[in-house]
């Protein structure tokens, strides 16, 4: 159901941008007003909030019986059919709400070739509004964190059932299929994203897409993994080694945990994005693996995988109580392994961070004995 | 690797369109090109096309490896990584090829905030490319037809497999998570949406979006699922009975399923989308079912699940041969229940249609005894 109260802070947002209108496509920035979680396609539908409150939704006929169950008696319903096509009932409903021809966002659940077929049909002056919703949604109230609490416990448990179930001789794709029914047990709805499951020279690779290479002994593996516990998202990497680690792997393990634990313990009173990003990096840096750890440091979590805040150079934005987002630092050696490790942290109301998962570190923790 | 026919095929549809270029973003299209699967996100990534044939890959840098190995020399790597943001590599790109300033079409794989932050970067047209590959893409040559029937087999013994599987007492959801395990017992790589899951009163919505609700004894599910195989996608559906269908329910069927075999049966030489779409509908209609078959009757299938060309009052192109689309008329009874049944049809050289699936329509078959 639509919830009145983010409807009311949206419209806020929205006066202070100068905006007449927000239209919000399938994304997470529509589940997080109306609960209503659904993908981009062809079958255009979605929200259009004007700065005065009144919405109309996009209604393809095929979708109706979801999407009235969804939105409730709020909004207006700009229905339209698969032969007649979308731009009409589009034009309708901001007629309806007196925004035509007006100022209006469009957020990142709109497809580029949806926007361009609706400049085409009506008159608008089309805004950016990717970040109209990002104060709201970066700062989780009390409601929320016990959502992301209890997801992120969910996952650590995964973690744990995945270094039970982990054996040389399994591939990569194996141990990938296995985790939805891990979540499944730990009792997640769903997972966040395709999890990472990434051996060997694999790990090398920090978004790896997937593979079915087998799992030799005393080999390493990078899961990167999450779930979702009532449309928030969980999020963690753990580094584990099937046997005994090479010193080499040793030692690239020891500096990745150490500069995760820098990046925790940066999360202070008026700290910024940047200064988390720059205090795990720089133990990074300092043992000479710097070229090695080419990406961001975290990125922040809720109902999107990747929300504001980034932990990032450039981000010179103080951390808010209510933030939550990941701390991961890599090292990545090309032809060789990777090691990641990944917790979440939350801001607390005194700025300082609550590390969300609990799934131990040190390396003894992460070697498969067996 | 990309793709040098299709992508000489594609230049010559930019020039026909008298465009400049042309940006793919993750999407079927770029996959069409270059094999790359891969979603959109916040980091910007795809390939832009002259009309004289040079490119250049928008490459975040924590995708680089997999982009390259992707793209092979054949682009020019137009790099950005997370604190520098996308938009100036996407200038440098347009500028490498001196296409900056001209008529640039994006297709369905950008995002329309990616797109604003682009117009907000730097001066173009921006045109809609939503189907300038469909051309090309909607005609398949007979390498892309032997993949689509052999995933159509798959899907047809994934159908078996679950009439096997189900029994009164389970869940939805526990048949919606059984099904990707069956396709890769089959030997799908993946499967290609979704599977739709429809017991009792949810099959009265055509795109239900999946619960728990337990099967009963004398109940009836629709089934509607697909895999892909080496990029190409399956999309059958078949309405099962858990024992005894009800006297409306045996009426319904038999009336979806002379619809479906009349929509077949309307593929024949100079027919078209419309074509084929009255004829099942007609069936529906005269039996005094008309308004509960509310959408069109079929899509066109290849790389993507929904492509060109669409079974649909309106359409009144001739289809062609190479064309492969859904037969799927259905009849939905509001807080009742539903039937459809779907096949894939491919267009001969003579304009008849070949229909790729085998798991037999007639009410026996799809009735579970056990």
């Amino acid at each position: 159901m639509i919830d009145l109260k983010r409807l009311d802070g949206l419209t806020k947002e929205l006066k202070n941008a100068g905006l007449d209108a927000i239209y919000l496509g399938p994304s997470t920035d529509l589940e997080y007003v109306t609960g209503l979680d659904t993908h981009p396609d062809e079958r255009v539908r979605g929200l259009m909030v004007a700065a005065d409150g009144r919405c109309f939704a996009m209604t393809p006929l095929l979708y109706k019986e979801e999407i009235v169950r969804a939105f409730g008696d709020v909004p207006f319903y700009a229905e339209w059919d698969d032969h007649e096509g979308f731009t009409g009932a589009f034009r309708r409903g901001c007629e309806h709400l007196g925004i035509a021809g007006g100022r209006i966002a469009f957020n990142d659940g709109v497809r580029a070739v949806d926007m361009l077929a609706i400049r085409d049909a009506m008159d608008m002056k089309m805004e950016n509004g990717a970040k109209i919703l990002e104060p709201l949604r970066s700062r989780k109230d009390e409601g929320e964190l016990a959502l992301m609490r209890e997801a992120s416990r969910m996952v650590d448990e995964v973690v744990g059932m995945l270094k039970a179930f982990i054996r040389p001789g399994m591939n990569e794709r194996q141990i990938a299929q296995k985790i939805p029914d891990f979540f499944e047990e730990a009792g997640a709805d769903d997972i966040s994203f395709s999890p990472i499951v990434a051996s060997g020279p694999n790990g090398s690779m920090p978004h790896y897409g997937g593979g079915r290479r087998v799992i030799e002994e005393n080999d390493i593996i990078i899961l990167d993994l999450g779930g979702r516990y009532k449309s928030y998202c969980s999020d963690t990497t753990r580094t584990l080694f099937t046997g005994t680690p090479t010193d080499e792997q040793r030692r690239v393990y020891e500096i990745v945990r150490q500069a995760q634990a820098a990046g925790e313990a940066a999360v202070v009173k008026g700290a910024t994005g940047q200064d988390v990003d720059r205090a795990a990096r720089k133990v990074i840096t300092d043992a000479g693996y710097g070229q090695f750890f080419f990406n961001r440091v975290g990125h922040g979590i809720g109902i999107a995988v990747h929300e504001s805040p980034y932990i990032i150079e450039g981000n010179d934005k103080p951390l808010k109580p209510g933030n939550v987002f990941s701390v991961e630092p890599g090292i990545y050696l090309p032809g060789k392994f990777g090691v990641r490790i990944e917790n979440l942290v939350a801001v607390k109301p005194d700025g300082t961070g609550e590390a969300l998962n609990s799934f131990p570190r040190d390396l003894e923790s992460v070697c498969i004995r067996g």
